[in-house]
């Protein structure tokens, strides 16, 4: 019997007999079997898809017991790399796509609903609120960048007072968290005005590597995958009635673009950030003492809940 | 557009547009596009595989966020618990029966050859050689068990001088390396005479428990498994143009029998382990004590290298 292989890189199609088959197959059936006995129905769900798909996974690609024990030693280092302020597991889920993935099944479009992406490790609660026109920067570095939009559901209507919380790395690809002084830089959280526009001040973003000294970083480097993500502003938007969003919006023209190392750009996440010469009015007034800075328009969209 | 779910405890189809549907695909295959640029052809079909199973899997039971963070957690646990001496990687890979599978996907059928099953993490090189007859038990309590039996290859030949490992926990349920006091106990090797005969003097062998104080010990609670690895008595057995061997044999009439915690049970591997009543004369003469003991028959088959 054939056993066809969909990969593309396929290995040549091993030829299996009757008797290894049904070996291979009784085996997952006494596995399933072994889970039928308890939990949740939801659980049981699970854990009969995991177990389906990793015995088909180990069947498919005919794992070697070498390639089984590199595997346990991955998890072993991951596992042990791995702190309270070092998640190497999340990690691998991000270069792996499936926390895109998990996203992408718990936000299903709708409308022209504005499209989710990663949450990322970066974001703590309570950050300052400041006033529509604001600057979130709070004394980190970079270029400055004027932010403006609108909040509305997919009926069009605005939403007054929308809570909108942003964030993102300074111009070295450093978030605040990863300073040694315990600042708050570079984050903030708004509201929309009655007529559900914002507006505020940002740093023009920058792109950063996500952490790859450990078994991730080794992975990425194996496949020649750069670790590092793309230019971004991170976004929540929540509103009454609504779905809250977690979103980035993505910097036109990033050379990293085509190649976020979490998989996180869409499309339609994509801004052009207008470069502004130096000498050019801000919209607020605001002395740019002589230098360039740029603007970027983003219409937000928010699912009913 | 429908998503049918292959699923026994399946929760019910969901309706997705062709908008989402198209959405999470493109998500598969710009993952995949993105490890085509490095590592061996083998490397890409074993992380393009993954990535495969791992999106079907995140897809089909459209895993929610708080899932995706108890995985996270579970993952984290089991690094956290892993050190020299416990492995709870390898313990998961064993209660999913990944372990068991990438050893059939290993060891496939040859002819009448003795089947394979899990190695364990019991195993130590270098154990005291017996001569045949000899005891492995090294003081360790339980019931004397006089094994006996043949190695041959698949045409039916004898492998004279054929080199057996065996290892065994006591009666208490303990491999020696779990002793405190490094004493070698209950393994040993010993060679095949000149006719690929052997025999030893080993203990009836006794159900025990998987390490279970862990986060697999709570996925196995979850589902009411049992961590109890049924009664067996491992066996290493090589010789020169064969197949070395790593196997178990059971013991028929064990109360774990159906439900071994980590799937390695083999109908062919179960054996009659005969009870001798109290007076019963040993074979080579030993004094019992006047205990009863057992004996058991367990001819090997080696396949080709
Ligand atoms: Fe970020
Ligand atoms: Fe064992």
């Amino acid at each position: 019997m054939r056993i066809d292989n969909a990969f593309t890189d396929a290995a040549p199609a091993q030829v299996l007999s009757d008797e290894q088959i049904a070996r291979e197959e009784n085996l997952v059936s006494e596995v399933i079997a072994s889970f039928a006995g308890g939990g949740s129905e939801r659980d049981r769900e699970l854990i009969n898809g995991l177990v389906r798909h990793l015995h088909s996974y180990i069947r498919e690609v005919r794992l070697t017991e070498e390639e089984w024990s590199t595997a346990i030693g991955f998890l072993t280092r991951a596992g042990h790399i791995t702190t309270d302020t070092r998640q190497e597991f999340i990690l691998l889920s991000d270069v792996l796509g499936a926390s895109m993935q998990t996203i992408a099944v718990n936000n299903e479009a709708v409308g022209d609903a504005t499209e989710a992406t990663v949450f990322g490790p970066f974001f703590v609660e309570n950050a300052p609120e400041i006033a529509i026109g604001g600057d979130i920067s709070g004394g980190a570095a970079g270029e400055a960048c004027w932010v403006e939009g609108s909040v509305k559901d997919t009926a069009g209507n605005p939403l007054p007072g929308a809570r909108i919380e942003v964030w993102e790395a300074d111009e070295e690809g450093f978030y605040d968290v990863q300073y040694n002084d315990g600042r708050t830089a570079a984050r903030a959280h708004l509201h929309a005005d009655a007529d559900g526009n914002y507006a505020f001040w940002a740093l023009t973003p920058t792109p950063y590597p996500i952490p790859h000294d450990g078994p991730v970083g080794q992975l990425l480097e194996r496949f020649d995958r750069s670790p590092v993500r793309t230019s971004h502003l991170h976004f929540m938007v929540s509103a009454p009635e609504t779905r809250t969003l977690v979103t980035h919006i993505f910097v036109d023209g990033c050379e990293y673009l085509d190649k976020d190392s979490v998989f996180g750009v869409k499309e339609s996440l994509i801004k052009d950030f207008i470069s502004q010469p130096a000498g050019t009015p801000a919209p607020d007034g605001r002395d740019l003492e002589g230098k360039p800075w740029k603007r970027v328009a983003f219409d937000i969209v928010l699912p009913p809940a």
